[in-house]
């Protein structure tokens, strides 16, 4: 039986986001919620769990520059190209790297392609790609929000080329709006986006509500959930039985990438949601299984956000549990901290109603 | 003019909770929350902001055995002064220390107590007491949480004896519920307790709950304000306008002992609620103008949690303006952050409902 | 041809020492020099220059109860099993752990006898044990040091029992004494013990002088070689050529087993000594050879101390190197700080004086 | 009595080196030794011990632009100021900071200014100021190794300056050699400079031998004491006894500054020496009785190196001891730990070498 893959290099851990988050403010160094020891000990504990024996590592290969520029400028990539051997670097707002940061940055990418490339030869049956930087936030010209090159758009586009498809589906889960994947494939009908994440307004225009839909061919192809704080395990579920699932059954995929950020988990400093392991488990569940029954289970998961030292790697071990179908024989420490807070077992009114906006373009989708 | 107080010491900073907070659960050593560096970070944003030239220093001496039984038990005294050389103590679930650490906890109890005194000598118009461990947690028999022993619970008992008051007033916006005066005082009228938390079962049985509202001669005089997940400044701002502020009107207190978590931040890890700096400003802003109010201006503040490295040291630095009644001239970053979230300028139907049942206890108190 | 072996365990670096290194004294918690990131950053050089992939990987299993009675007693252990459970145990001075530390420390353990048992059963050519706690300075009653059970003890008598030998060989370059072997065979010919360290009296009584030979029939067979602070390659290759391997030339080992200290290395804060990764490489790959003059390569290396975030996965590296026959096509950078260091290229007088009293002592071993 | 002054402002902990030392090597981020907490945890300890109370703060104010070109070129200063706004700016090898670096560089060279001012005005006996980042490795064009300013040769011409002085002079006990004063005033006899510090070649070229002495009007007025790795208490003070204080006899300084690096302490990373805080302290005490027969008391110490988390703050407490002439009632550990260290209670004849030659130096100063 075919395993899950996974994809891992050392260097993920040695990209650096330096010590300061949030220039132009004054904040003591050291408060950078982009620490590498959060995605290591993420690592760590798939180590220590057991289940990392279980899946097929995949090593990764540096994205070429035909590919990055598939998805982003030649003006951005010779930007990164220059500064790559600077001190630091800027790729936008609040994504600034050490010195190597760009190749670091080919291999994240590349590692997303890596693993498209393992599941279309079918050496695995599906797989997680455990890179950094981060990339959903990244758009065409620019980085933004530790996002240097964005590696689920770059994942798809191959997949596209790779696999000779017509339908590729781009699912965000981390905390934050995948504006990257909405901006560049805001015409493009070749690639569904459906973002799941909380209303916020990271960039200076909002850019991640209901409206947003894409325009031209592109028009009813991106679809944002943009749920309100707190929502937790029995919301997100809604969202995925009532709006994920059903726009993918309307699309028709032939092959799913998700990015998976890890920070709408009940402890992460940089979102306000409370999803338990089990909602993590849940959601890749449900989404692996859809990949089974739409797309022969071609469906590839790349990291990104994720800021608790404590809890992060105790979702991600989740998450690697549904995606693999593999089930530890572990107490998750989190699952009790999550299960005492209030509120998240329910779809409150107010967010009842972001849903059954999304419904609607669900419907609209299928009708297309 | 008279100035706000500041109790500090450094040894508050060397407290050490381990690496490990959860067991028996297996989390790598390194993801404790309590890390003294989060509190140290809110020290040194004071000084470098220039704040804490404008307060007024207070040295703290250690609460004496005398002091502390005026709260805890001789067992729970004694298990603290017997484990103090031990390479680690456990004051109860959740509640580890190492070495020494029952003197520093002394020291806490006794800065909270030290700036009661110095409040009721008229040597500082208010003050914050940053001490390290917490309390809010602790009750008669036991420690949890990080807490050792209620400090605030102790500064309200030496605000009754040395200030030959009969009402005092614990006041606790901590994001988690305020079990430890609840229960010290569940059946005492002199101390009015109001907890506004998170709806979180942080124990076993949720004991935060509106339903616990104090026993015997003590009934009425305990409020619970468990606000669902998600609440901001605006929940917050009306929770103190429609009951905390009346029930201190309603009950007169002589001194108001305020239990300071800032974890109810926007970013703190340990909770999911959104206040922002500003909402931390008004709470402290207002609580102080009621203490002018109804006695002259008696209030201490104690440090209770807080957890993420960037942004509690803002939330704090908020407070300590809104207690002190100055502005300072900086950007707090986490204003724009904070204001970035959706659905916290509002108060939602279920955030109401919480608010109307609290608003019923405060009408019961003032017909009392 | 049959590759290193490597015994990696991600729990070794889930054992923690606690943050305060040196009670009784008041140290700020934060210091300990015992961190386990240290020696994780080593297995991540290992990963990140690629020599990992040209090693095989020995899964270790604890030792038994019965194994480590064979060198500790039944007192220790039962005292070690009974704090495992506590949050922090002492198994002597300086030695504390965390919960769970017990459980690791027997893995470590079993790691150094896997080990043995992989190169005695000929699956590998040789071995590296990167395990935590270290253990050179466990005496049968008691651990000290960071030590809790003697993993190179313990490996040597089972390489006597599998494999049926009469002869065994511990060298110990750790930079402080290896007080822990020579306490454990000091009347036992059948394990040759060898300390070459830096003059430092790390227990009480400084047992780590020349006088210390052994007794009974194991006078002779434990060789100390106390180096002045300053020593470095050079100095270090003239006591490999001129000692330790007379040394074991002398008395035929049928295996050999060492404690690989990386603290002699030129920037570890707990040593003054001034090997450079260069250094290093010589002593492993001149202790390879011997082995497989000597003893048909049977070689196994143990974990010892470290204590430089930089530096000391440098050291590491080059020790693999050296026992793997493999050179990395990699600037070492700690090799060009290391040749700027004056005075470490010569034998001092001093240093030679030293030296001469040792090969005095492998002189009346040769003859015995 | 006049109390010892101390120059300390909490920005000195926010100027950041980055995460990375030694580019262009490939080092893990994480290992920078110079690390913010080391210097931070120095001040704690003062805090901790209570001998700031003992001490008179100063409050430091930027060094003006004219002051610094006292001692730097306008194309530097042009340099740094315009780098100052960057994610990161290059000041030299080794010497990277990260955004508003300068202007805490400015404050750092301003606090030794301001040291020197408090000193000349008679409001403090003498003066330490601990500031970040360090000096001594600046020359004229450039920075070098976490130093930007050369804060003791600012400081030495605004005593020259201020004080209406002919002689000052430096004296840098660091381990590294003063190579920035020795430059800057490598003609000017009227700063005579001392370094005693390891053989080490930091630069490409070792300016650090007994060779280099001044040139021009300044011959003869540059003394280097290149001692070699191992040297301790013992031998530290013999210099002084005989290099060092005799120096000064013959020179007749009207102002000593002193670049007080920690990092010959007995466990420094970056340095092999083993100077325990009797030694520190000795050090200290012995200049400020020189300062107090030559000069009118008048000396100030800035803090230079100092790399190891647990034992610089106890070596530089030392320092202030012997500086302010207060002894504590505290058990300093490292003393004991210093103290078991082997030869270096002694001079050994390599080292005897080395004094011998600056003693002769020291002759010819005397005639001249
Ligand atoms: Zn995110
Ligand atoms: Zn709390
Ligand atoms: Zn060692
Ligand atoms: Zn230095």
């Amino acid at each position: 039986m075919m395993k899950t893959g996974f994809v891992f290099d050392e260097s993920y851990f040695w990209y650096d986001s330096l010590n300061q988050a949030f220039p132009p403010f004054l904040i003591e160094p050291g408060g950078n919620p982009d620490r590498p020891d959060i995605k290591r000990r993420f690592y760590n504990l798939l180590s220590h769990s057991g289940l990392l024996k279980k899946l097929s590592h995949i090593e990764p290969r540096p994205a070429t520059e035909a590919e990055i520029l598939s998805v982003h400028s030649k003006a951005y990539y010779d930007s990164l190209a220059k500064q790559n051997s600077l001190p630091a670097g800027v790729g936008g707002e609040g994504a600034v790297f050490a010195e190597g940061g760009f190749d670091i940055a080919k291999l994240a990418a590349g590692g997303a392609i890596t693993a498209v490339e393992k599941v279309l030869s079918g050496e695995v049956s599906n797989a997680y790609a455990l890179v950094r930087p981060p990339g959903h936030h990244a758009e065409t010209d620019t980085g933004a929000g530790f996002c240097i090159l964005n590696n689920v758009a770059l994942a798809a586009k191959q997949a596209l080329q790779l696999g000779g498809f017509e339908r590729v589906a781009i699912i965000d889960w981390d905390v934050h709006h995948g504006n990257g994947a909405q901006q560049i494939f805001w015409q493009d009908p070749s690639v569904l986006t459906i973002s799941v994440h909380q209303h916020y307004s990271f960039l200076e225009v909002d850019t991640g509500t209901a409206e947003y839909k894409g325009e031209g061919a592109g028009e009813g192809y991106n679809i944002n959930v943009p749920l309100p704080p707190g929502s937790g395990d029995v919301t997100y579920a809604t969202v995925f039985d009532e709006v994920v699932i059903p726009a993918l059954e309307a699309y028709q995929p032939q092959m799913i990438i998700v990015a998976s950020g890890l920070d709408a988990g009940c402890y992460d400093p940089l979102g306000r949601m409370a999803l338990t392991p089990k909602g993590f488990r849940h959601m890749a569940s449900t989404v692996r299984q859809a990949a089974e029954r739409l797309c022969e289970g071609r469906l590839v998961l790349c990291q990104e956000g994720g800021y608790d030292l404590a809890s992060t790697p105790y979702m991600g071990l989740a998450v690697l549990e549904g995606l693999s179908a593999i089930t530890l024989d572990l107490v998750n420490p989190f699952q009790v901290f999550g299960d005492s807070l209030g509120y998240t077992q329910e779809v409150l009114p107010h967010q009842a109603k972001v849903i059954a906006t999304a419904i609607e373009q669900v419907r609209a989708l299928a009708k297309a």
